[in-house]
């Protein structure tokens, strides 16, 4: 498969798209961003990068970094993790603090904020260096020591984050999380303002593809079997409340950002990201999703 | 891979499950069956098939049914047909009614009571002998022209089902129906009455697993990307508020049934039917889960 | 207190708001109804009555006669009752048939819908002919053997009434009606079907207004300690999602129609009754209201 | 009417429940309460006092501050507030933050904590000094100038407040408070912690009841209209998911708290205070509900 190809003709098919969607603007840096920029990288499982446009501009990762938080804490707990949070689709948005309230503050899963929160709670918990510890597992996922968090988005978020707060407050009434509520947050933001690019995001996201002999990263370890089951969250829960459309369009698993990111594998074959920062209603890049689409439509390559 | 080996060891295996569970008892079709049976078969798409037990014992498929329905329904609307249903999972069970009325009438997916009503919808609205005309298909698909539906079971359903016909009601209120409420509660029951075995099952599976040249059936017909996508569905869709975990443990498409049975493919490879009556508290078969979960455990074979 | 003066004035002081709102038009025998007809009568407990306009022409009460239900189901059922149906307000319309589904099919209150349908439910199986009897009832409240139901209006509900037939059917579901969903639904239907002129409504609440003795009409007996429980079932519920807005811009129990009528009683003084045909968006009648305030408002005479 | 001995009579009847219901026990302050105590002041317009047993000793407010926050906002924007805040019943517990999430931020009622923090938010705009004029308020509507704040169950509140802390951020995301989150909070636990006696109590709600010439106190005022659609939002919002129960049962507009006090209303006749610690499944005073019940049925006065 020509995949560096396949990236030139995708990218010259979603033009059309280039000016659809509208960039997220709720803080600064995120507004400031130029909504023109696109970048994709593709990494396969034998060692070949294949990367068009930006792929080396580092952007705001967000949600994506759920994912790096969720191997972290399968590793430290196991199939124990999901007495703390579940591992079933939300349904729609509408659901986000009803859904908790109903509930009894169990998140539905990890990729919700305020499972998410709940994730960041077990490792402020279990880590004695959660933030480094953190930045160190993804530097060697993606074998980038230059990585960093930006603070200035973490601080923005923070302080105009009131649905957050609000969902961290009613977490820890239910006993939800264990650390303080500000604790949580401050956590919680500062590892969604992790900047990555395409490149090392895709290949941070490899060795989820590249499952086979399971992984062990910067002290954390998984088998082969739980690097799968991530796999199936992403698939059910990545995407928000467009989780049915991304697996009925593109059929892989993989996780989107507000920034505009989407990181995504195809098992045993590839791993690929993709920024672009204009988003449709749901919160997803509107070109990323799809050029997701044109890859597995021309590949004629997807899970299903 | 020995599949006939390994189901064979997957029936031992799951004997300690055996009595755990509880078979469905609303009405007295299901309540008479003898809840101690068990079914498994798989297919290759090779043409080999590997029968553990009462393989070829006929059981009520019920909610299974609905892969058919939604096959049909692609093949007469396209991509059209998204405009009548969702293709979104729908969180909890909770959800039921709520989300009818929250979302004004569209059901999140086809495969709730609500969006298998929409298909028995458009089937007859769409077909001159619907009734006939989803048998003849179902009968084309796993080529046996002696499966039938059970008309005491169907009649059954309607003398109890007053959620169902809540449901039912709500769809005409919002009209998301065009036939009577009478008239689609009695096909969407007919169609849930069908009686088949694993074998059976499995075969009419097959054709969604075996999916590179699309299929055509009874003059129903689906290209390839069209089955992939209906593949996509039954994973984030198939098994009401545990499609999550069923992709964790299992990590394959599949649709589950009230009557204890659950067909899975695994694309490209195999499909396969498994059947045993005791449910766990979301409404699928405890043996049933727990096999398809060691047949990819032992075969390190699943989408993830 | 020189009510006629005043009730002369509100007349003139009203017309502004003669054009607001809009009228029922879900059925026929609603939408043909001449919107610009207005009635009022009020009815001291000294026996004076004070008219206004179209006072004597019949319109379908609607809901109103839930109250007259709400009267024959306690004398049924003494307190015993409270066990069927809840007396709390209902909060907003968004909750009708999710209010049911999270509270296991027991309706709110006695006047919403799936509240006064327990109410048709309960009259079905303790009377002996419930039509009759429900009728004979009204008209020895409002003491007009001529009053009768409208078996048009009925009839055309019944056929157009899917969300009514949800409802049914979802607490024939729960179990909290035991008789047939079609007998209550038409039944309930019935009921509704009821038409009164405004003097004769407010005749038939003048013994609600009246209760130091409590009162018996046709074999229905309430002391007057009932009688006060039901006004304040009335307030707290008897307007919907408005009963908030009509307690504090009126002060007085009361009970409207989706016909336009609304009955209304200040105790031990007198019972008014309103009609006119154009809603606002709460479903209840624009100028009865607004008259309503003005009566309040007026006489400095509320319960508050 | 012989209050005096009628209460007398009241104390002595409601002895059977005087062990049922749990004291409020999430902070300290409340826990340490004896929860035998019981207190009851009634004050006729006439200028009489009649009280029973503990009516002189000071107890923790809580949400019947709410009354006081409620006349001073009306006082200061007029009917203008309502733009702020609903006026409708809340339907049941289970609404609090789903009903916030539904309807945008608006809080259904005044007395809904959520409500009261809208409250709290126009004081902290409107006044200078918001804690000292509130106090003075309701030290002025009292004629106590002894009345305080008790500031640790104000910090205990805070720091355990997590529930309120998410309501609070809600609203802040909503753009309903104006106000830091942090600010509103402080201020709406410091109106709660207020410590009166049920003497006080009756009091500060007579002006309520004598509303006949509207009342002005502290530069707070408001016309004989405004009281009674005061009285009419405490009648229909007072009790949170038992308003209908407590205007069934008692039949007086009242608002109770959490630490076991209820004042209601005879408008232009009394007002009446009671506390007792123990409190039911709804939080609201077992024998305070009780002694009410008697009271308006020993004399046969209510509203209704």
């Amino acid at each position: 498969m020509d995949y560096g190809k396949i990236l030139e003709e995708i990218f010259l098919k979603i033009q059309p798209y280039s000016k659809e969607g509208r960039q997220a603007t709720y803080i600064p840096a995120l507004a400031n961003v130029n909504p023109d920029r696109f970048g994709m990288c593709l990494c396969t499982i034998d060692g070949e990068d294949y990367c068009v446009e930006s792929a080396d501009v580092r952007f705001s990762v967000q949600s994506i970094s759920k994912v790096f938080a969720l191997a972290m804490c399968l590793s430290l707990r196991g199939e124990s993790l999901w007495e703390r949070v579940g591992k079933e689709p939300s349904g729609t948005a509408f659901n986000s603090l009803v859904q908790l309230e109903v509930e009894k503050g169990i998140p539905r899963n990890p990729f919700m904020n305020a499972g998410a929160m709940v994730l960041a709670d077990i490792l402020l918990s279990s880590l004695d260096n959660p933030e480094e510890e953190f930045l160190s597992f993804v530097r060697a996922l993606c074998g980038s020591d230059s990585i960093c968090y930006n603070r200035e988005v973490a601080m923005s978020e923070r302080e105009t984050g009131f649905l957050n707060a609000a969902i961290a407050n009613l977490l820890k009434y239910h006993a939800t999380v264990e650390n303080d509520v500000e604790r949580v947050l401050d956590f919680y933001f500062t590892m969604c303002s992790l900047e990555m690019s395409c490149r090392e995001l895709a290949k941070a996201f490899l060795p989820f593809a590249n499952h086979r002999d399971g992984f062990a990263y910067s002290g954390f370890m998984l088998t082969s079997s739980q690097v799968k089951r991530m796999n199936a969250v992403m698939q059910t829960c990545g995407f928000y409340d467009e989780a049915g459309e991304f697996s009925y369009l593109v059929g892989l698993p993989g996780k989107s950002g507000v920034g505009g990111g989407i990181a995504a594998i195809y098992p045993l074959r590839y791993s690929v990201a993709v920024w672009s920062p204009r988003l449709n209603g749901k919160g997803n890049s509107v070109m990323g999703m799809k050029a997701l689409e044109l890859l597995t439509t021309e590949t004629k390559e997807s899970i299903f």
